[in-house]
């Protein structure tokens, strides 16, 4: 690191023109307040350093999907935006309207009509302690990606999943989506390495939390489809969604019961099938866990029905979707 | 917010450009490593969005002050920066000594000869997700800032603390200097809607902890001074320094003891003298906790010895001070 001379406004504007990588291709745009206009060259996707969100974490966000140009599950995820901006007395800065307004704009500058959409609030930016007081004023943010895409042999085969040895937020953080996602980021890591696909957290009393940023469910032998209580764990859209469509099964008799519980380690080793909720992948069918084989191995006939169900719902249900291209 | 438009580079550089607020001109200088440079223009003091610091929280840092071309418990402050790094398992980009030529030519950047340095290593960029293995690399930021000027009559008068109703974090997390600080965050504004200059907060046992980013400390009733064990509670270099420098007091027996011990709120209401830590102020006066009076409610004697050393200390010890200008 021998570079240490000092830039001028020019120089750094070229420094960071000249920041081009393979994985940008799949950044195809930003909204920021603090601009006040849509970027689509990656390299000048920035934030102000002083922002909150940047040094303390002090930001909230959603991820969610547009797919085919119809934005899913887009009011539930404002909802858990604006749950989350009320905890942590974050005002956002736009009517709910205005929002929306600037995630379709964004999204048509970024011309994919298959897109994962990051919407970021922040404290803003006004210096660098931790008084929410000292900034001048909340922020936008509204990042465009490609959605990631996923092997097919995780829905066709499996995924594994083992327990974490991170230990799981206090409640009270656990049901806010922060910046704070070093302990997400940790369980990430130990899944990487433990060469495993993800990793979920286990309270105080051996129940089960959630994966990363995933929600794990069980079909029991009894035909009981299963959820870790929300009071631990984020309250997952997709998997939220899950619970509503399947009250379907539940009134053709495929399925008894749908509902939260106390999940242990050994009710996930006993169950029929165990499946992994998440909004970029749907839902994904557990195979091992902890280094066993759940059920016979394979992906389960719930796994099929659910992503049947999901698939189908996004696709084609008016009261869940909202067309971007209108 | 209906400037909604697509922005070329050149409009983005521009508007950059426009940003100018009084608060930046306590922005002296930053170094950032994706730049290759410092920039001392503070509308340029921009970090990547997709830096996992920015929306994860995925970084580490330190703080630390240059006090009349010195800075002080440099090599502490790097010692921790390096736990925290291998907390979260994440590489400084650079050697400590390297890393100490950058803090001192961003120092003489600023040409401040009293300023306040903080160091940021990022997961760095590299996409949007919580995994650490998409980051093309960690990346260093400095930032050095004029130091905050506190009232006068803090020292003279003393400040009021109250105990936080924010859950502790796990002690996993409590030891590592993360940009996970929301619960600190929430801490300095409850501290604010309180009226109160800071709070601290309360483990289950009902043993205080810490304030957003300050330690607190106890003088009893027979002379021992005391802080709450550092296995809850982040090991503040200020306080931990104070601690050595106490021994001195307990040598020539005006102190009977120092060290770590359980802190109850009756141990704080009790106790001769309370005072708060940090490495901006160095040290306050508590003359109230939870409203009432603390002795005499007038700043004590121990709190002005505790002063006196450990500005002494920073003035004139080479051993725990570093030159900028050399």
């Amino acid at each position: 690191m021998n570079q240490l001379d000092v830039l001028t406004k020019e120089e750094v504007f070229k420094r960071i023109g000249e920041r081009i990588f393979p994985y940008q291709k799949n950044y195809l745009a930003m909204f920021s307040s603090w601009y006040g206009g849509i970027v689509t060259d990656p390299a000048f996707m920035l934030i102000p350093i002083d922002d909150h969100m940047v040094h303390r974490g002090d930001g909230i966000f959603e991820a969610f999907k547009c797919v085919d140009g119809k934005i899913y599950l887009l009011d539930r995820h404002l909802d858990r935006l604006e749950r989350s901006a009320k905890a942590v007395k974050l005002d956002i800065p736009c009517s709910r309207s205005e929002l929306i307004d600037v995630v379709k704009r964004t999204i048509i500058a970024g011309k994919e009509k298959n897109c994962l959409i990051r919407v970021f609030v922040s404290r803003g930016p006004g210096g660098f302690t931790t008084k929410p007081s000292e900034s001048i004023g909340a922020q936008l943010y509204v990042v465009i990606t490609r959605l990631p895409e996923y092997p097919e042999d995780w829905y066709s085969a499996g995924v594994s999943v083992k327990t974490s040895s991170i230990p799981m937020k206090p409640s009270y953080f656990a049901g806010i989506k922060s910046c704070n996602y070093l302990p997400n980021v940790l369980m990430s890591a130990e899944a990487e390495e433990a060469g495993v696909n993800y990793t979920v957290a286990v309270d105080e009393h051996g129940n089960i939390g959630e994966g990363p940023t995933e929600n794990i469910g069980v079909i029991t032998a009894d035909y009981a489809f299963l959820v870790p209580r929300f009071d631990k764990v984020l309250r997952g859209t997709t998997v939220t969604r899950m619970m509503e469509l399947a009250q379907e099964l539940v009134k053709s008799k495929v399925l008894g019961y749908v509902g939260e519980a106390d999940v242990r380690v050994e009710d996930v080793l006993r169950a029929q099938e165990v499946m992994m909720f998440g909004t970029t992948f749907d839902v994904l069918p557990v195979v091992f866990f902890n280094g066993r084989r759940i059920g016979n191995g394979q992906p389960g006939p719930f796994f099929t029905k659910f992503l049947k169900m999901l698939r189908q719902d996004m696709k084609d249900n008016p009261a869940v979707t909202t067309e971007v291209w209108t």
